[in-house]
């Protein structure tokens, strides 16, 4: 970018409108279908005289930015949150010739139809945040948007079939081994999708059901996790393996950790019947792996 | 309360220890349960020394109260939280002489068993905030415990049949009547048991659903709302009808609102598809009902 | 109130808005004053109708009572949220015949005037949240109004000159006692004034500052609290002797926990140098006194 | 790194805490200092065995983390949050072999010692969140630390002395240009240092007196921003020529915006004196700037 007259130079500029927010209710007769979602959109402009001289001719301002999340919901209306971010980063990028980054984040409400005994209510939800679904995507111009979704807040436990041995140990160590322990944890996961094509609904799904199904196993009798890390890594790739549009997928997964507490000073033997859940501090293992070209 | 020295006099005292955190597991061969909780226990004590005098004598620490509580969950178990609040109180007002009232608050954490197809896991739960079940319990030595419980934080909406009409207008008025809008609220609602021996689980579950059935009506076509204050009024009686160990409840049905979003200005046609969900500021509508004994 | 056809009746009812928002800007030339507040108001009806029959002809929207709150503030002022919030209470008293009660809570926004070298901005502020104003105002039909103030969320700490000693010991204690401490709370606390012309603003300070007296004793060497107990009593006294507008004043006072590490297993000697500050449980300390009329 | 069995790789791996909590007391004799705060500790480790085949005999718990950071606390000692973070990164660098990256964030908690007329007291302080003090340090194994810090949820609000005029036209623009608007802002900025012996804690205090002192400008009358884009890049000049080991550094201004209430309807003329704070949307401007080397 250029340099300023200071001796400053620009690495990077953008402004938008944060946490426009919208219902969209797609109406079938009497089925009411609705997506409720906030999104960030974030323009970067090819000149900078805004910042250099106060010159606002180039901006677009965020109020207007907001208008056109609206009315582009009305245009094309929202399938998914992928496929909306989509329409407002090519919107941005064809109706102005001097938009020369767009990126757009959104985040859905975890809006859950109501349903009894399989029958759906025609147009009453209740929210159920057992996991939210976001995404982001950034285009520069004449270029292909590359785009990412997401799950967070999806908060799982389990009383047994975790265990964490065979430790380094050093002068500050006092953690004792563990076999069986109870494990909790509050996943984030965040994957690149190979193509604007992607089933975005479905695949989401996917994922979600993937990390649940290794964290849990077999219903009858779980699965044994020697180590946060090795179950995070077996998800990834069972998601790769589930998802051939899912190029790269990064998981976090904190280990929130819940305490078997002693009883052993008020005369009461506690055989991890009842624990202490810990507001902080937190494990938090993290990996994030790609297909490997060099294996093709 | 006797007075103090200083021309002042005692209104109310208490002190205890809050959020006090407990996982309890319930361990049935390798099929597990758990209850998380976190409580508030709050004491008052016959004596003031400590207030006028910084005498501690009388005091049973909070970190005492905290201890106490992870050993009952010990010794009596958790089956559910308004049980495990009687039993803390009772604790307090029997092993001790001095003290005159004992109030716990707990609020459990809803946590629900992964289930697929039918099937149960054995020990592995998902975090699902659909609804918060709490309870409180007050007690005063040589008394009936006063027995609470309730729902928080249960947020429905529906898209249609629901409306507000023929209301008062005045010189500040500027909304205008609406046959057909998006309703939106976050529910509250705590009774009273009148005994202490209720079925605290399914009650709990019944006024859930009533309120659900109330909000949604019949699955296939919803039922009409005029005004939130009719909607919160029948889920009241309804649940009276259905839980008779339930003697009082208060329901709060906050309107959180969507406005369908002009777009005139934009030369486009909205007709109630993209709505706008406002933050603040919202209605807020309640009401508490009791058995009338008038009646009977 | 009414019974109702369905054997129930009526023990609360009321309704109106919560959240309603305004920045108030007064200006004396180019010096500018601003008040931002958010107020919750609520109505209670003589009828029931609304509830019993979706009837709404006596409802004042609560779109309405937005609207009115900041029409208030344009033709009143807003000098103080305890003035403004009479002049809410008494314009739907007045205005209306039907209203039997009316209710508002205030809260306002910290906000402090830039200084530097005792020279103050002319319109420029800083949000500086040490310590939260609100008040809240509840007047009945042909009553007098109940008002109440008070501060929350005053966090102090001190590294000494606090301890706890000589209380209770049971089987499930494990505290040890100690004659020096960290101590740390957030101050909660709540009056009433005996009359509406109080002055308000000065009154709100003068409780403030001496809570922060009583917590922190003379400057260059603090003063012993011998337990939360105690403190939170002296603050109490010395208020109502400061304030004879000031009735009955409640104060809360958590005891946020600051442990110090025990680093002995990592042969390390740790004198109350490294403390760890929970997060939860705390204790909660509260009293409630007021002027004691046996006295007079 | 190693491409797995599976036909993937890894684009990144981390393990460690977060949240690891410490209060820091330095005594001077009766005199005493605090530094209470927060960190994130994450370690990238040279083999990958444990997220491959569960292996835990490189890992160093994030137990041990936890108590490693407080042992230094007490060994090392904090005099500012940049110098802490800068000792955690070097013990994991060289008391082991085989952690490849160390990469610790501290969050500050903004304790400020109570004063009175000039006087400071010895040892109690109250929270003042006006501004937090963050950093953020990584190091590769032989590698030179990269050191961050910033400022986050500083918020400040002129009445005047704010415009937006002369921006771009659309079909979606509803927006008026206008001379004189409330400008409210939580500046969060974070820039990079050009050295590990920066003079820290007085780097912090300059950054956000200066961006204080652009956005307010003179004490008497302010000064006029013809947008935020202006404001936040003459900020951030100004940070670069008066601090030299800053070598970038990006700030972002959210536009919190207030909305002058339109009253027509009610009959009134409201002039700019009640205003409406938004919750969301939210304008958001963001740049960063380095110095410029080409310059040189």
């Amino acid at each position: 970018m250029a340099a300023s007259a200071e001796g400053v130079e620009f690495v990077r500029t953008g402004y938008g409108k944060n946490l426009v927010k919208v219902l969209y209710i797609k109406r079938e007769g009497t089925f009411h279908y609705i997506t409720e979602l906030n999104a960030n959109v974030e323009l970067t402009l090819m000149t900078k005289k805004d910042y250099l001289a106060g010159d606002n001719a180039d901006i677009i301002p965020t109020d207007t930015i907001k208008n056109t999340v609206h009315a582009l919901a009305k245009l094309k209306g929202v399938k998914t949150i992928e496929e909306f971010a989509l329409d407002i980063c090519e919107h941005f990028l064809t109706a102005f010739k001097h938009v020369s980054n767009a990126a757009v984040y959104i985040q859905q409400a975890p809006w859950k139809r109501l349903e009894k005994n399989g029958l759906e209510h025609a147009h009453a939800f209740i929210f159920s945040p057992d996991a939210w679904h976001f995404c982001d995507v950034t285009q520069a111009l004449n270029g292909n948007p590359v785009i990412h979704a997401g799950i967070k807040d999806m908060k799982v436990l389990k009383t047994t079939q975790s265990g964490f041995e065979g430790f380094l140990k050093d002068r500050f160590t006092t953690l004792p081994e563990v076999k069986d322990r109870c494990f909790c944890t509050s996943v984030y996961s965040r994957w690149r999708y190979n193509t604007s094509n992607a089933p975005f609904a479905d695949a989401w799904n996917i994922v979600r059901d993937t990390i649940i199904e290794k964290f849990a196993g077999p219903y009858d009798r779980g699965v044994y996790s020697p180590s946060v890390q090795k179950t995070l890594y077996e998800s990834q790739v069972m998601v790769l393996d589930r998802v051939p549009e899912i190029e790269e997928i990064e998981i976090v997964m904190p280990n929130q950790h819940y305490f078997t507490i002693d009883m052993t000073k008020m005369g009461l033997s506690n055989k991890d019947e009842v624990l202490l859940p810990l507001d902080s501090p937190s494990g938090n293992i993290t990996g994030t792996v790609k297909r490997s070209r060099a294996k093709l």
